[in-house]
């Protein structure tokens, strides 16, 4: 899907074109980084539907989907099952041990491996995995660690451009978006 | 209404010209694509309400109105009936074939038909609807498929703009202005 | 206060000495146009602190302010009751008259009345009174009708850029922040 | 962390270096301004995740964090009471009496304290701390009385970025970013 690749580099397709799994923060990532409460005790996270409408297609290809994060919310639990990840880890506090503990479970390697994160505590699985990417509103310094910086900010979609990204580096969106001009939904 | 056509091109202006009905989904154009939980068990959506202001002027001027989701919300639906619109089929798995059908219950032909979406499930009615319509922040190979690409991202008043387009495109605008500049409302 | 008067042009200053009273429409001005529903049946609109902060300093100096809008909602009401509006009207269908009615009531003329709004229904008061307001995000052909487009969007204190304007035109503003400076609060 | 300071001019890093304390309004700097108000009585604010992600980090280097608040409300104290800050007052109706009893109370000198404020209530301390910042979206003449202006609006992480740029200033914020690298959390 040469449109969606004239943004990236060389470099940064040859990273993609290894990724087996993708792993991500949610707080900052799925969303804005919008912390939201009630004054009756409730809280609220705003989510994006067009991270959740990609997610087959990884699937169908074999792409390994998970979500890291610090917090913990029921709320976040009830949007991760909805995306129907492989695996969701909360109220973690040292991402990158937990990373290290998926690369083991599933067999991968660091190369093939992509991981999406927006702050300090993101900044060593960015560093060492196959393609740490960064939402365009990440702090300067966190971005400085990764290999992509998506146009999308926290909440707009930045799983999702991620995702279209990996697919058409390893030459499957054209696929995708043929299934739906064909209906072979 | 020239001020609102200048930013189009002769041949969008001409396929606006046919359209007797406008088709739309509704994450990500009535809407910005926040999916909103609530810690509780609730979940919310943001319409906007410069997209209903327009929607009495359509219907007197006979354009068919109306929407197609794959999602299920008791919200959409509430929606739906405040904006007064001739169908809603929510629950959609294969939006072309609603969008066939409702062709066919109307008595239009694919030229009459305008379409609003913002993603992969969209392209095949973007594709061959009358006037394809994505909102400014769908990916950029939906935007490949539309016509029309509007000013407004989505939730920010796509529907409007199109429908603001279209009425111009038929030389009806003006008098939608002039009505409320004379009071007949 | 210079800086805030150094991007009006002579004639839209000109019009703001005269105003003595502030009349707006609360969706896409007061908020960002947007109607959030929730799939238990509630509804919420978000407003913006600016737009508050300062109200007490416009009524000081003896401006009148009050709102009118075409939906009804117990939640606007109590924000508007927040604000310490003079007057607040709902579920009006035409604007204009009673915009004529509050005219009468406070004994003003035209030129005495700023008037912000955002759509179609507000373009007759926009065009007839003494100071035409529209938010950065108003469809275009109804700024046109206005004599001052705010920098600010719908919900990002649209009506405190308005009141900021109308005070320094005055030369109101800067006794404000004097007073603020000097702790006479 | 040189990318954090390229922004800065000496001045600016100058007085950052002197920082103690860190006290700052909530609502257009912690929120975006954004008065929610539900139908059935309930009230919500959206805070950001990213400011909460460094405070531990100010705590550690012994600076002094805390808010101070003109409106009431238990949803702004719960959020306050999450991000484990030294001090908070709400109700507050002179900014800067409580501004000195907070220099008093921690033997602190002007110089050493950053203020963050948005508003008109905000202008003394803004004037007479030793570093003022209000956030991209503050009123023009406040931004005037105020030393830094954060590329952040209200609500994208004012205070992060007020305290990446402090902790950077004295030479701090590198030794956070790598206990991260090295996994010293």
């Amino acid at each position: 899907m040469e449109i969606i690749l004239k943004k990236y580099s060389q470099s940064q397709i040859a990273m993609a074109k290894h990724i087996k799994a993708i792993v991500f923060d949610v707080d900052g990532v799925l969303t804005n980084g919008g912390i939201i409460y009630t004054n009756s005790g409730d809280e609220l996270k705003i989510f994006n539907v067009r991270d959740g409408q990609i997610i087959k297609h990884l699937k169908r290809n074999d792409i390994i989907l998970g979500a890291i994060t610090g917090r913990t919310s029921a709320l976040v639990a009830r949007r991760c099952q909805e995306l129907d990840l492989d695996f969701f880890y909360q109220d973690v506090k040292d991402k990158f041990a937990v990373y290290e503990e998926v690369i083991k479970k599933y067999e991968l390697e660091e190369v093939q491996v992509a991981y999406i994160g927006d702050d300090i505590i993101d900044l060593k699985p960015l560093k060492y995995c196959g393609l740490g990417i960064a939402p365009a509103d990440a702090p300067e310094y966190v971005k400085t660690y990764a290999d992509v910086v998506t146009d999308a900010r926290g909440g707009e979609g930045v799983l999702r451009e991620a995702a279209d990204f990996i697919l058409a580096s390893q030459g499957l969106l054209r696929g995708v978006i043929e299934n739906y001009l064909n209906e072979n939904i």
